[in-house]
């Protein structure tokens, strides 16, 4: 029999997603509901690792009062960072080369140290991977499952992906226009470097003429063809939504060098090359915006807040009830809890056969295919 | 084997809800994609019954251009109605009482002349059982189902509701201000006859303090205790989110008369009279918002603009496949069809252990019970 | 000479309005820029009046952590109310009468004690008569204006009427839709005591179809009338905004007890008499919607922000210039400081040759008139 | 006495702006209700100049039918056009040069023979400029400021500049909290080629640490040092607003090419450059986000919306009353004509003592000087 908690940690790892502040709201709630305390660690594990860059404490306790308001909060009060894994910590040695050390020991004994029994570890797949190993060395952990890219598979819902497809549908309404008035191809990157969800799903709703996803390797000349048949028919502006992670169709001709592919953060990737391709190609007057960061932000939609607030929620349960070594997983109605080691490198992508892509295609939107 | 389709019809019937365009746009669209025309009928059936109401025609070709950029405004450019169901029609007879006759016939008859070889209908419970009669009678009839409330069992995905939801918790985060800022407890009555999905969802993603549903009959009493105990720790505002057909507990208290019940659009339903009841028992200043009409108008969410043209199509390619007498039903990745006789007058109602319940419990939220 | 200032305190009055908090941030960090330090004052005056009441302090420092992202937050951190004028403060006497007394000294007394050098008083009507009386009587005091209604004669530029108007008129963008579908008249009532502007900007803007603001006394028949030439055309359904002090033309007809006049908070003000006026003269489904506290709340447009974020500044570089018993004032691109006598009392309203109005009657718009 | 006017002609030129819908909505109604017919002229006058362009006709009735809904779109249903100024018109001559014509003189012959009465020419400064050209060659044209960047110089109110400041305050917000989650530099280049207005107004209200405007050549060393402060304090990340056509102060260093500035349109302007100086001197991660054509789409705010229609009544109104040769000015509260020879080449840039400079100066944010 496990002994009862008193105290749990909780942590955000990765890139933030719209709803972690909601996830850290829910856990401290319900948690003080069952008469716990709360601690929160700052920046990933950093509050742990590195104490003293912390003067106000690495670690600290979360209360009702200090979690007030925050659900419609984007970004993590917590802080997150995507460097310095834990299990693999990048450590210079003195002959100039670096290696890698395991430092999940000296979480383990932060945790026993402070009597803390529990983590709930919210984060994509490289944190529910360091959760897996401190689960195996020990200690009761539950995952949350945090991908704003909807590419997990474990899990049915997610929480951040509605509201950057919900953004990224509004920026395709406002491009709508003044492509329209100027008579442009607009070219449109969004997130996506595995999976072409929030392109397609934005695209459909944004009245997209083009999606490109990187399940789908695309023809760019298919896709010109695409915006001068619409000129032809007297549609004299296109819009195309690009994922990041987009490539062209394989032989086709190297539109990419490989070390391109998947670097969203830099201006002017995978959505540029394809706004100058098409340009080239139709002789239109062609421009690329990158959304990229302006995803990420933002105050969650009511969807994202409830469906973060049930994680929060389902993981303290998940502790109560003894679990541990698991990832919270939610579907339309119901929890499960799925063990962490089934999760990691399990990416969903879009299927062939899913019914928006098919919604896509009986709707005339080209997809380069 | 069925004759191939060359042309068919569409009408939205019943209240309107967010996304209704959207659906017409992609029937419009696929059905033009495979080559056959699209008729729209005016405000129901009115179109087909009522042809002098229409001088300019009560059916009307629709067109790729009279789709364009409908998808993201709300309303229903077919108008709607909520009176004169053609199966039982209310005519005045000369001894002064009403009798119903069937009308069905006559559209029946409409579409023989016409040539219009099948039939989309967008509607709720009411117009979904006119659309099996006629399909009862020989139309060709695909489904699409509408409910804001988000209360029909039969399909898993709705559209309009998660804008519903979505404009009922800004109203909420705008009302926490300022009963904050007043120290007010604030009643906020949504729509929701016989299930309480919006008060739900909208209550928990909005940070209510107590939310009262149909299906769990509360006890005015208990909510005023939560009022007080939110007082009793510094928290001097409340916020309680009413379905307007909430209820008091059996043998409770009369709170209200049977015949008030439910009365979704009369100003001060059930709203006003919690109101007025919590205003007595808590001492407190106590308002009453009524977010009714509010909630049914408005651009669609990204959400619901991609289920409404996921139905839209599908509704399509069910005709195409030969479907009929059923209604088209989204699950989360795939599309099914019901049979519509299988439909009406199945309600989904919050199930008692279900997780965004039991979320609201985990948050301390009171349900009255 | 004044004495350098070292400590200020602020506060807020009266109903709340979308940027507040931005005022209050922008005076902490002005002032602390200056080197001053910043107190913050809770309801209105009642931290100093009744101490008993705010265990962890009724006055308390505000530091540039503590007004962090406040800016886009609704309501007012430090709280408001309506009551207890200190200048007339209600005191229950043994023979059960009540008497006002004034309770400024203990303003001023406190100020003292705690060598806080001067007030920056946000706040109406009201709040800036008490900020008059705490000048006079020697404070140092400098007024931001707070008016959601926009009535203020003495500054052009206000913050969280832009606000209103925008929530005002999204809400009319939902209601067109649903009126339409439905065939109904829409009455809308919406804030506006004594001055009409809320009603008459968002009801432009909104494209209603009569406006009734106080300024103008209306005449029903005609209201009825507009309704019934759009039907005669066609348009079947229209949105009538209402201010919540719209009264009917002198002498017409007793459409309202007078003591109904006004009563902006109680459900069934105005809005719901014209409705039912409006119902029985047009035969017509007649819906009413009571925006009241939604326009309150919410966070602030950005040009609410930036105005509240130029008043703070102002007044706080008033304070440094040696300003007192001044109300900071702000035209288009400069600030003024008007002396908070002139103030009082002064109420703009809705002129009958304005060009917004002007523009309403171009455009076909009925004004009751 | 000038003829009674029974025809008149709209168009629009130069970039689109939020509320370019709602002004031509405005022009239509307000002239049907003086009894004119309206005309809409496709692509800036190229429905004139290119008729067999448009084969269903380069110029159109326009209807209340056909602006109904239409003043909450972006765009213009006119479509516009930056190329083809019919006084420079560029022919390709025999010998493989171009010269310029003049084709004014076929408007005005178009004008002429279609018995239409006047002009209502809403654009920048270009447009304004033809519009003069028309009105001396003896065309009645009244004109309508069309400026996103508020730098026109004799109207106090525009459209679309609060749409676009509204719009460039949420993404700013949205990057707080991904910057803040990630304690980087963002770099947010918006649009202002020769006045900064939108980098200022959405700097101060989105509370960004550093703006710098075309106004005042920065130093960005100065900018750096503001990022270094305010790690410093604890705060790892920082925002920098940069208008496109911000420069570095003279003599400093060369940071851009004399021909690099000013290009909004192409991706990795000013911005791109300050991000990657700013990642040297502070060694912080650091990106870019470009909103460029974000902002110029989208639906226009409440403000935009009722300035756009009182621009356009007033436009009829002062054709009307028989002016000519002037464009319609908007005060807070009044209009005004002004003759269109005196409204060419006058920018209003932001002055050095303005207002909402000194409230970022008090605020503490760096201008890079």
């Amino acid at each position: 029999m496990t002994k009862p908690i008193k105290r749990i940690a909780v942590c955000t790892g990765g890139g933030d997603a719209p709803g972690l502040n909601a996830v850290i709201q829910s856990v401290v709630i319900a948690a003080n509901n069952l008469g716990w305390q709360c601690y929160g660690i700052r920046d990933g594990f950093n509050g742990i690792m590195f104490p003293e860059r912390y003067p106000e404490g690495g670690v600290y306790r979360l209360t009702r009062d200090s979690v007030r308001g925050i659900g419609h909060l984007g970004g993590t009060i917590l802080g997150t960072t995507n460097k310095g894994n834990p299990l693999h910590f990048p450590v210079k040695m003195p002959d100039g080369t670096v290696r890698e050390i395991d430092r999940s020991d000296e979480i383990l004994t932060y945790f026993g140290t402070h009597e803390i029994d529990a983590l709930v570890s919210i984060g994509g797949d490289g944190s529910l991977t360091i959760a897996d190993a401190l689960h195996r060395k020990g200690l009761r952990v539950v995952g949350v499952p945090k991908t704003i890219d909807n590419d997990l598979d474990k899990t049915l819902t997610t929480f951040g992906f509605d509201t950057a497809v919900g953004f990224a549908t509004e920026c395709l309404d406002r491009l709508h226009s003044t492509a329209e008035s100027h008579q442009r191809v607009m070219v449109v990157e969004v997130m996506g470097r595995y999976a072409g969800w929030i392109a397609l799903h934005a695209g459909i709703a944004g009245n997209a003429h083009a999606i490109l996803i990187p399940e789908i390797g695309f023809d760019i000349e298919k896709v010109a063809a695409k915006i001068r048949e619409r000129d032809a028919g007297g549609h004299l502006y296109s819009i195309v939504v690009v994922a990041e992670g987009a490539r062209p169709k394989d032989g086709h001709r190297e539109l990419l060098a490989p070390a391109e592919v998947g670097h969203a953060e830099r201006l002017g990737g995978i959505g540029e090359t394809i706004a100058h391709d098409l340009g080239k190609l139709t002789g239109k007057d062609t421009r690329v915006v990158v959304l990229g960061h302006l995803l990420r932000g933002g105050s969650p939609t009511s969807f994202d807040r409830l469906a973060a607030l049930r994680f929060g929620a389902a993981a303290v349960r998940g502790l109560d009830a003894g679990q541990t070594g698991v990832m919270v997983s939610l579907g339309v109605n119901g929890v499960d809890y799925v063990a962490l080691e089934e999760v990691a490198g399990h990416i969903r992508d879009v299927p062939m056969d899913c019914d928006a892509l098919q919604t896509g295609r009986d709707l005339g939107i080209s997809f380069g295919d």
